[in-house]
């Protein structure tokens, strides 16, 4: 069984650092973290905590609800879990709810039967009180998804941040009519971009139009759909901002079929940043979501929460950037 | 609680008709096999045999191993296993295995440890010995995969057929030099599709180089890497026939980056008619995979595994067609 004086010393590096690495202290260069992260991996080491953890504990099995996974942003995000997760010691349980609340509370229930340690939820579709209610054997944490007002910890992602860059980006391309394509619900995160979308607009005193805002939009379908309503329309936007490449290169297939260019005719902006974003052409501005960094982030804050039950008690909120990729779409 | 007799009722089917549906009489047509399927969702009706299952026995959950979500193949094919699964009253638990053989044996030892009724393989990675020596408490039934000489229940597509079909059609589009894009394994699947574009091109007795034989070939980047590949090559392939869309996909942007026409200089064609499929520009020849079918198909086995003990000892090999869709890539 490897120490972590084996780890500090295949890492040319103190027991101190290592240990600083293990407890997620803050002030480690990320160059130390990847040696200590490096070597960890080499010796097979898992940090005593986490030991105890795996001989104690239960199941070693996390779940992972999901809303799509047809939908690669969340296979990738999977995957990405699934790297780190296995990288110490757990197997991760992914559990597809289809955006249904029914089985929300089902997937759920594995965490009330100790079928499961820990729930990540990328989605929530019930109301918080009503998962609250349920008596659960484990932590919960939220990941790129969370409920305002609510004492749960997140992984969370500036996504008004990720609205109002993409939305300044078009602006700047002297865009003046920009459409917006969403889910239309009412989750944070959606809220949070539309408010980044707006806040750019106005600053500009842009005109939102209602026509403009296009609701329910998730796939590639919806984008052709999207395309083809903006046909019939006699003040059409040149611009618009969508919440995933998906619904982007919907938008473009059709926007061409139907004799457009791209981005003259209409800029499109994506947001993920996905495989399909290189593949689609013009090839897709978007906005980059840093899922190897949500993945990582997210894995050590459950195993922090499996370990050490006290910071489940506070609000604990972890946040990544989001990053503007400029290609030829806008 | 709904009766056979309110299905047939709200079905306007005579109750005979009805359990024939049930019990998947072969001589029932789509249309009424439809009807009952509708009256019995909108009722919430679940059959007998099922019913007593449920009553009796454990979890109501049923493992699917999967290679690699990211394949937007098996995010389908889960979602599709999912929406059959849960209008009988069973959860799916998703297991996603990364190839690796570790992993699959953790997974099958959730069926051990009874946590899950029963497992579905999309995939195999260890021996069938190895897997066959760990006591299951439940049945395991293959889906799009299947192992030689081995007695264990599968779903199958004529793969065979689909390497056939689908090199067929290149050499009918004036082809002669045809390469092969696989992931390279010794996978049965991968074996059939192989046989079949071998036997169509030996029936026209054209030569199978192989230089143009191009292995590990799994995803967008990979296809990108073979187009570049075939770009230092003085005999060069005029066509390629791939396993996965997104190989053709990433050949097919490849190319015209390099300043190739698709499919003058280079014809392409995938597998699986995923969604890509469409948005690729020229939009993509491919093999459509049933996968609607596949998971109706295997969860209906999967019902009758869990039902009807007695099945398991049978070989039970359930084939589906495969279908060349012709667009403009080739």
């Amino acid at each position: 069984m490897p120490t972590i004086s084996d780890v500090a010393k295949l890492a040319g590096l103190s027991r101190a650092t290592v240990s600083r690495v293990i407890n997620n202290h803050p002030y480690v260069t990320e160059e130390k973290k990847r040696l200590v992260e490096e070597a960890m991996d080499h010796l097979g080491y898992i940090p005593n905590s986490h030991a105890q953890f795996l001989r104690k504990q239960k199941t070693n099995i996390i779940a992972v609800l999901v809303p799509k996974l047809t939908n690669p942003y969340f296979a990738y995000l999977v995957e990405s879990l699934e790297r780190q997760a296995s990288r110490k010691g757990f197997q991760i349980l992914i559990c597809n709810t289809l955006y249904d609340k029914k089985r929300e509370i089902e997937f759920l229930e594995l965490l009330k039967k100790k079928q499961v340690d820990g729930i990540i939820m990328t989605t929530i579709e019930n109301a918080w009180e009503k998962i609250n209610a349920i008596p659960l054997d484990g932590p919960i944490l939220f990941c790129n998804e969370y409920v305002t007002g609510v004492n749960v910890p997140s992984i969370r992602l500036n996504n008004v941040e990720g609205g109002y860059i993409g939305t300044r980006h078009l602006i700047q391309r002297g865009h003046t009519k920009i459409g917006y394509c969403w889910g239309g619900d009412d989750r944070s995160l959606s809220k949070d971009r539309w408010e980044g979308y707006q806040s750019a607009m106005t600053e500009q005193r842009l005109p939102i139009k209602k026509s403009w805002l296009f609701e329910k939009t998730f796939d590639i379908e919806d984008g052709r759909r999207v395309m083809n309503e903006i046909m019939t329309m006699e003040d059409k936007p040149t611009a618009l901002f969508t919440g995933s490449d998906e619904v982007a290169a919907g938008i473009i297939s059709e926007a061409k079929k139907l004799g457009l260019s791209v981005p003259e005719d209409m800029a499109v902006i994506g947001f993920d940043d996905q495989p399909i974003a290189r593949v689609v052409e013009p090839q897709l501005t978007t906005i980059r979501q840093p899922i190897e960094e949500i993945g990582d982030m997210t894995i050590k804050v459950m195993l922090e929460l499996l370990t050490n039950k006290e910071k489940m008690k506070k609000r604990l909120i972890y946040e990544l950037p989001l990053k503007l990729v400029v290609r030829d779409s806008s």
